[in-house]
């Protein structure tokens, strides 16, 4: 591994020998009726039509989700969790408790990430890492949403009803996992860590506009130390801005000439139809790009119809008691670029 | 790095260049008032009378106390942030807030972790392993706990005055700070990522019974992978079991072949004066083994006092949720192994 630029790292040793290289040996991706319904349905591994996974509440139902991802990944990696030596998990909840709970029978070393929603580019990152300096020869990465768990814990109780503004975004009730190790046809090839960016949106209504700058910082920074354009890529994928956040991160990088359109889309905008399931500006939550990339994005890859991806999840840092104490919420995106 | 026994990770690439190794490059500790008051007061490199440090809330000062333990550390090592590669944080409020805004103004690639009060030796360990494989020249961890933020977020309003029982521990106002690089003195040798052990303790106000086993688990692997005795170390510190904890953990591994007591401290026993504090069981929170590792562990091992060191933190990873729910409190342990 080396550092190349101000923030990316380069996986691969100073040879960079593609067998060398940290890889996807097995992914999950699980959803909810509501994401099964959406464009991407037919790419989940599993999909549950009970909100409550038979289990007897929300929280527990997420924990589940990822005990589900974990299990699905494992499986079509054709391993046992003993092989596994170290997870890294996170989710939204408060103390991450879906990771706690819905990882704890696996007894694999545990190590909690806390990126938000973009916790799925966080973890992988962090897989990636161990397995190419040899910390680890088998990772996974893991993480969820739910959300019925997280509107009653971020927003208001269901029952209420409140009515959602059209910035706001829907969190979807999703988990996905990989299992990172050597020898898998998608290579993990560079990562990059983000720094939080925070211009000033207090609007916990509108997320897409407060992580949209830490996306364009995130970006910017990958394309200028890795020296290429967006064209290199068959895709830059986002997750979640939503329509607010995407055309935001749009304009911000084409105010800095570069033009991301043709190539970008947001997994916020993917997972759902905006105009049939009425998620006013797309999915959000950790398991939105995180089943995206572990279900749609890698069966793509799989298929050959992608060979060149970045994966740039984006979080909203912030929780109840912050935005009540009048902080604005910043935002976070980490960056993985894979390659078949 | 490689990999040595079931999970313990051995730093300074199979040459084990003493000069390769990941070390200690500077540090600040930071406490409150009680903490200033006891036994370890002479060891922290700030202490402030102020319980809200000056800031509009317990959360602001929280972040506060972490910003100042970052600052105090840069200083010793002297760096400026913008040499910093990489940051690991975490803390024990909802969504991880006092790392987010106590460190945004740094500007450093942000990397939250969740580790309960384990997150010292969490961050610490994702910080060397960094370092130790090239991902970056400076790392730098942090955490932070405060009385006030943490009662009122997992217990109960502190104005209602609710009385504590004997094995409850008292979370610190405090936060610690290293600052990880090449070419400092006391280096960090070894590591070890626990798993997260739950022998059904339901009791949060007895947190040193739910998070002993996890600690049991994970030094009796490091010894067993390192082939290591506990009498092979000048001291091996636990954080933060507190009292009640303490004696199980000695208990246990008793029970399974390891005298642990000649060797053991915990820092939760070390930071207050239960004789005269009023802390009953000892203290806790992840501010207490960060404090008491960068404030006075670290400053005996300058000293010459201390070579040769385990600092093993525990995490309780649960939160008012999963109690109302009925879930147990699993434990968590992280080893760091640190020499001069």
């Amino acid at each position: 591994m080396k550092r190349i630029g101000r923030q990316t790292l380069e996986f691969g040793g100073p040879s960079g020998i593609p067998d060398g290289l940290p890889s996807i040996l097995g992914r999950g991706a699980i959803g909810g009726k509501k994401e099964a319904a959406g464009p991407l349905g037919g790419d989940f591994h599993q999909t549950f039509d009970d909100g409550r996974l038979n289990t007897q509440s929300w929280e527990k139902a997420e924990a589940q989700l990822q005990k589900e991802a974990v299990s699905v990944a494992l499986a079509s990696a054709g391993c046992q969790p003993q092989e596994i030596q170290m997870i890294f998990a996170g989710d939204l909840l408060n103390q991450c408790i879906s990771s706690t709970f819905g990882l704890l029978d696996y007894q694999i070393p545990f190590l909690g990430q806390y990126g938000a929603c973009s916790t799925m580019a966080q973890t992988l990152l962090m897989a990636a890492v161990m397995v190419d300096c040899g910390a680890a020869e088998k990772t996974a990465a893991v993480t969820s949403s739910h959300f019925c768990s997280a509107e009653r814990q971020f927003r208001t109780p269901l029952e209420y009803g409140a009515q959602r503004t059209p910035t706001a975004q829907w969190t979807a009730t999703a988990a996905g996992c990989v299992i990172v190790g050597k020898g898998g046809r998608v290579k993990v090839l560079h990562g990059l860590a983000g720094r939080a960016v925070d211009l000033g949106v207090k609007d916990p209504a509108n997320m897409g506009a407060a992580m949209a700058p830490a996306a364009a910082d995130s970006i910017y920074q990958y394309l200028t130390d890795t020296g290429t354009q967006p064209k290199d890529y068959d895709g830059i994928f986002t997750g979640d801005l939503g329509m607010v956040g995407s055309q935001l991160l749009l304009e911000t990088l084409k105010d800095n000439g570069i033009d991301l359109a043709p190539m970008h889309n947001d997994c916020g905008l993917m997972l759902f139809d905006r105009q049939s399931q009425d998620v006013h500006a797309g999915g959000s939550g950790c398991g939105c790009s995180a089943s995206v990339l572990c279900g749609h994005l890698l069966n793509r890859m799989e298929r050959g119809e992608l060979k060149n991806i970045l994966f740039c999840a984006t979080g909203a840092l912030m929780s109840t008691t912050s935005q009540q104490q009048g902080e604005a919420i910043p935002g976070v995106c980490h960056i993985v670029h894979l390659r078949v």
